[in-house]
C-alpha cells in the first residue's frame, strides 16, 4: 500500500481506538496486545459480511460499519460476555476515502456506545466484505452455552422479531410497505436493536441463550440439538412490532418471525425464575417475552391458540 | 446453511481442534472461551487473503490453508508471542467437499505441528477469501515491538529473502527458471518456511522485531518509523538461497530481497547480544544473518561492498 494509503486508513481507523489501559499495544505493530484480568475469560467471536450476501449492494457504508459490529456484539451478549476488542478485515473493491469516512462512523456509533476499541486488523484490494473479531469478557465459569436447556424452562426472547426479515424483503422488492413502516423495517434490517447488555444480566438466571441471526426456528434447534431436548412456542406469544402487527398478515409475521434472519435478538431459556428475568430485562430496558417451554423431545413445535399446528414456508437464512 | 453443509463444514473443521484444557468452549456456539493464565498477555493477530490479490487462482486449497496459518504464526512471532487459538472465516463460491478437506488439511499439518486449535469462525458463499484470527500468549511485558531500535543496535533476518517473490513472477509467468530451482521458488511462495520460535527465542534478547511480509525495505522501514531511527544494510550479506544464487542475476536478487513480498522472516534488531542472537537462533535450528546496524537517522541506506548505493526497483507489496 502506498504511504499516502496507510495514512489514510490510519486517519479514519486509529480514532476508533478508545482509552483503554488493558490496550497494552493497539493498531500499528504485528499484533495487538491486551490485558486478561485473572478473574475472567476471554470469549472470541468472528464473523464476515459480504456484499450481496449479507447485505443488499446499495447499503450504505454507515450502515455497514454499524451492523457489522452490532451483530458480533449480539453474539458475545448471548455468551453472557462483554464486548472489548475488536479486530477489523476490510476488503475494498478501491480505495475511496468517502466510503472509509462513513464507515467508520457507522462502526464508532455502536463502538463508543459501548466502549469497544479497534486493536488491528488489515485493509484489502477485493470484493467489498467485513470481517469482525471481537472479543469480550465473561466472569470466569459463567458463560452462557447453547447446551444448557432442559424440559420444563420457560423460552424467551428479547426485542421483536422478524422485522429485518420484511426490510430485506422490502429492499429487494418482494414485498411493497408504504411509509411510515417501510422506513422502519429497512432501518430494522440495516440498523439492528441490539440489547448488548442482555447477556450479562441474565448471567445465573438463563440456562441457556442463542443470538438469532439465521431466524427464531433454525437458531432455537440450535439450543434444542445442543441441549437434546424439544420445544413448543405458542404464536401468539412471538414478539412483533407494531409496523409489523399494521402491515403484515398474520401468518406472513409468523412467518417472518420464525424464519427470517437479522434480527439479532438473544433466545435464552430459564427454569422458574420468571420474577427474575423480568427484573433483569425490563429493570434493564430490555424488552423480553416468554414464548414457550422446552420439552423433552420431538423438536419445535410451533401451537396455535386454537390448537392447530403452525408450520413456517422456508426455514432460515442459508450460508450455501 | 443446509442441515448437511453445516455436517460438512463440521466434519472437517472440527478435527481441527487440538485437545487444550485452555479451551473452554470451541467450535458450535455463539463465541469461543479461553482462558488466559494471569501472567500472561494475549497476543491477537488478524489478516485476510483473497484469491488474486494474496495467491494466484491456481493456487492449491492445501497451500492456501497452510499458508494462511503460516504469515499468521509469523506475526505471533515477530511479537515473541506464542500461537494458540484460531478463528477462521473462510468465503467459498460454492461449497466444495474436495476443497475444503484439501484446506483443512494444509491447515492442519502446520497447526497440529505448533499445537494451534481451531476454536471457530464461519464460512459463508462468496468469492474465494481466507481471514484468520489468530491469538497467541506471551509472558506481561516481554513482547516485541517495532519501536525499540536504537542507533548501533544490529540489524538481523531469518533464513532467506526474496524466494517466494521469485516464486510468484515464475507462476505468472513474468520470469522463466528451470527446474529443480523452479519447485523449489514456486514452494517457497506456498509454503513459506516460517520460524514460528524466532520471536520467543530471542524474548530479551532483541529489541525491536518485525515480520517481513510485505518486503524487507518497507517493513524494515516500519522499524525505523516507529523508532525514529535510521539504518544502514549491506547488500552482500542479505541472506539469499542456493536456487536463489545458482538462477538469478545479483542486482535482481536483491532487489527480489529488498522488495519482494510473502517471505515471512522476522527481521529484528539487538544492541551488543550477537553471542545470544546465535545462541538463540542457531541453537533451535533458526538461520540468521547480520544485515546491518541502526543509524541515528536518514532512512534505509543499502550498501554495496564497492561502496555505492543499492537503489532498489518498486517498493514491496501494494494493498492497494
Amino acid at each position: 500500500m502506498a504511504a499516502s494509503e496507510f495514512a489514510l486508513i490510519n486517519k479514519y481507523f486509529n480514532a476508533l481506538t478508545e482509552e483503554d489501559p488493558a490496550v497494552l499495544c493497539g493498531i500499528g505493530d504485528d499484533a495487538a496486545v491486551v490485558r486478561i484480568p485473572s478473574d475472567m475469560e476471554a470469549v472470541l467471536t468472528m464473523d464476515s459480511m459480504l456484499q450481496g450476501v449479507h447485505f443488499p449492494e446499495q447499503t450504505a457504508a454507515t450502515d455497514i460499519g454499524y451492523k457489522a459490529l452490532a451483530t458480533s456484539i449480539s453474539d458475545l451478549s448471548a455468551m453472557g460476555a462483554r464486548a472489548k476488542w475488536a479486530l477489523l478485515s476490510l476488503s475494498l473493491p478501491e480505495m475511496d476515502e468517502d466510503w472509509i469516512r462513513q464507515f467508520s462512523q457507522g462502526f464508532a456509533q455502536l463502538a463508543r456506545q459501548h466502549q469497544i476499541s479497534l486493536i488491528g486488523g488489515d485493509t484489502n484490494k477485493g470484493p467489498l466484505s467485513v470481517t469482525i473479531q471481537l472479543q469480550g469478557l465473561a466472569p470466569a465459569g459463567a458463560v452462557l452455552r447453547r447446551n444448557g436447556a432442559r424440559p420444563g424452562q420457560s423460552i424467551y426472547i428479547t426485542g421483536n422479531l422478524g422485522d429485518a426479515g420484511v426490510g430485506l424483503d422490502i429492499i429487494t422488492n418482494k414485498r411493497l410497505v408504504n411509509e411510515p413502516h417501510r422506513s422502519y423495517f429497512i432501518s430494522r434490517l440495516n440498523r439492528p436493536l441490539i440489547y448488548a447488555d442482555a447477556g450479562e444480566k441474565l448471567r445465573g438466571i438463563a440456562d441457556s441463550a442463542i443470538d438469532i441471526s439465521d431466524g427464531l426456528a433454525p437458531d432455537l434447534d440450535h439450543i434444542l440439538t445442543a441441549s437434546g431436548v424439544g420445544a413448543e412456542i405458542y404464536m401468539e406469544r412471538l414478539p412483533l412490532s407494531e409496523p409489523m402487527l399494521a402491515s403484515i398478515d398474520q401468518a406472513c409475521a409468523w412467518n417472518y418471525a420464525l424464519t427470517a434472519g437479522d434480527d439479532y435478538q438473544l433466545c435464552f431459556t430459564a427454569a422458574g425464575h420468571r420474577r427474575a428475568v423480568i427484573d433483569a430485562c425490563e429493570g434493564n430496558d430490555i424488552p423480553v417475552s416468554c414464548i414457550g417451554t422446552i420439552t423433552n423431545s420431538g423438536g419445535l413445535q410451533c401451537r396455535q391458540n386454537n390448537g392447530k399446528e403452525f408450520t413456517p414456508v422456508g426455514n432460515g437464512y442459508r450460508h450455501f
